[in-house]
């Protein structure tokens, strides 16, 4: 086990009815104009918007209403929305929707205090060392984000898709309640699932020997959206399932499972630059490039080992490690596609041979991918191939 | 699942080495003058309280020396350190110890802001509002809480062991590193791992339906209990196994097993009226006590369930719902008596029938304990003997 420092302040408001702290935690954090930030109409749609709105008038506190946030959320509209805060003089970010609304709420806060662009902070031109405080409504099970200190943000014009990070970014609070993700069309919950999954593994395949415990609550992350996310397909209003979807998003990403260990994020890295090509949905690439991924790196007897604990641990699975290993990736895939009706490959979503070299070449343009693995140009291409 | 908030702000600083973060921790808290709290004299001899001090000079930050807390920490010691922290004038606590020293740590931080008696917060007649910061140095995996807000109390005079809260009593930050556990006589060590699997138990087995990912999440620190409690046992400074204790110790009561669901208690409540009693050792008394309860609450299928789901998942039984219960609970007792060498009976430790009699009617004095099953006074009674 490595050190570790583990900090992850905010506070959750966790189930039906929660919306009724957003007025006084944003009267705790001092705050009497927020950024209203949201996505498309689905919070109209749905009637959270109202309540929103009604939740800030009741404790009389001003907005200013962004919305537009696309699903891969642009610089372009990080720095709209920045200007909009300055011109506004708000003083705190409240962002209402899925992981891509909540990164680009840590973004807008961030860039308020800063002079220069913001798409510096994914370069590496800048740190965040300031942050206007974000509070949020979360509406998807999938990212974290409601709880972890990083967002990911994408640049239209020169299509690349980059994290950023810091410290003050971890909201202030999060509102979880479970019935805003009733109404999710079927393939976003899905996706959703895909994207906490994907998380665990990306923590879970690790390089760091003696990480017992961290492994065990990784599983117990995954067995979780294994067990409730075909429920929530098949029942979309099925509290429980979409309560425990929605905490396993949380945990799958902020902090907990990584305390220790070093991760790997290769696929997360090529997904990235698959999404950054055709707005591909990411959990959707992630289903698609995971088997693929984990049949790849299975090829020595300490990595099949730790496939074969997954197996064993969260698909009850018996054999030799070679045997269970093999399985394992099956039934990943077969999960994805079977039990959450998604897209088993790259071609079903529209990439062609030609963007595959695109996406190995660009995803390895800063070096090999992955910690648990290695991987250079040449294995992602052979990874992207195996999900074609 | 229950409707819950979470929020656990404590900065964790974990592994080999973090002793150095103590200053910067206490500087960030504004700290300049601090009540140096430790209880008898195992970090002089282990050289950690020389470290401590180093640590606070070279920071420039001045202390008050107050050792002797005992290990279920009297209200009377409470009174007497918050009186040295009113004279002279200290604006933060830091505990060098256990549990019992945080927790005389939380008390005595809130006593110096109370007119009242500290005891008036273990009794109900006051609520925790104020507190100085608290911060922590953990030489012990045991009891969390190094990252909750809760604290146990023992008064002297009424023979009472009672429980007091608030969420100020947080720690502000805790310095986690394992081998300030490698010195520990064994049966500390035991204890403490009985009482990290306790707390996973007393939140575990719950009348709350509907609690998956919390189960998994429970299953995964009690089995990290099971694997590593034997192996520090038989090799004290083997850092990987004394690193996942003290990480398992610190989740096993922070807050996230019990997310959502009512906790049971009842082993730890009778368990506080044998400790009031003979000053036995808290894990001891949970280690010996956890069998025979656990026997006796299997007695509808329901119930049976969860003990049988716990006997699968951790100690991987497989058979019928009452078959696996029972071994669940065999397989329980041989851990704690064979493997961690704690002893199995009331008689061992000093207790006769007439204690057991007198610990049942003072356990069940406000009403009956328990929530997965309901415990009267007989009931208590029926286990005190079982476990005799």
């Amino acid at each position: 086990m490595l050190n570790f420092s583990y900090h992850v302040p905010t506070k959750v408001y966790f189930g039906r009815g929660q919306l009724e702290r957003l007025g006084p935690a944003l009267k705790d954090l001092g705050s009497r104009r927020v950024l209203l930030l949201y996505g498309g109409g689905s919070i109209k749609r749905s009637g959270l918007y109202d309540q929103v709105v009604a939740a800030l008038g009741e404790h009389g506190i001003g907005f200013v209403d962004v919305g537009g946030v696309q699903p891969n959320p642009r610089v372009s509209h990080v720095r709209a929305a920045a200007a909009a805060c300055r011109r506004e003089k708000v003083d705190a970010v409240l962002a209402v929707g899925g992981g891509s609304v909540i990164d680009e709420g840590k973004a807008v806060a961030a860039a308020v205090f800063y002079d220069g662009d913001p798409w510096d902070f994914c370069v590496g031109r800048a740190r965040v060392e300031r942050a206007l405080p974000l509070g949020t409504v979360l509406t998807l099970a999938a990212t974290g984000s409601e709880m972890n200190a990083g967002a990911v943000i994408s640049n239209d014009e020169t299509r690349e898709k980059l994290p950023m990070f810091g410290a003050c970014l971890k909201p202030r609070f999060s509102i979880l309640d479970p019935t805003f993700t009733f109404t999710l069309p079927p393939v976003q919950t899905a996706a959703g699932v895909a994207d906490i999954i994907s998380h665990c593994f990306e923590q879970y395949f690790s390089p760091t020997p003696a990480t017992y415990l961290a492994d065990r609550l990784a599983e117990a992350v995954i067995a979780t959206c294994v067990a409730f996310g075909p429920q929530a397909l098949a029942r979309p209003d099925d509290y429980d399932a979409r309560a425990e979807l929605m905490w396993a998003s949380s945990w799958g990403l902020n902090d907990l499972l990584s305390c220790g260990k070093e991760g790997d994020w290769a696929v997360h890295m090529v997904e990235h630059e698959l999404s950054a090509l055709n707005d591909l949905s990411h959990g959707v690439g992630l289903a698609i490039l995971t088997p693929a991924w984990m049949r790849f790196v299975a090829d020595t007897p300490a990595r099949v080992a730790k496939v074969a604990a997954y197996g064993r641990n969260v698909w009850r699975l018996d054999g030799t490690d070679d045997d269970v290993a093999r399985a394992a990736a099956d039934k990943t895939a077969s999960f994805f596609v079977d039990a959450m009706k998604l897209p088993g490959t790259l071609k079903e979503v529209g990439f062609g041979a030609a963007d595959l070299k695109v996406a190995a070449k660009q995803a390895t343009r800063f070096g090999p991918l992955g910690r648990f693995r290695k991987l250079n140009e040449g294995d992602v291409l052979t990874i992207l191939r195996a999900a074609a």
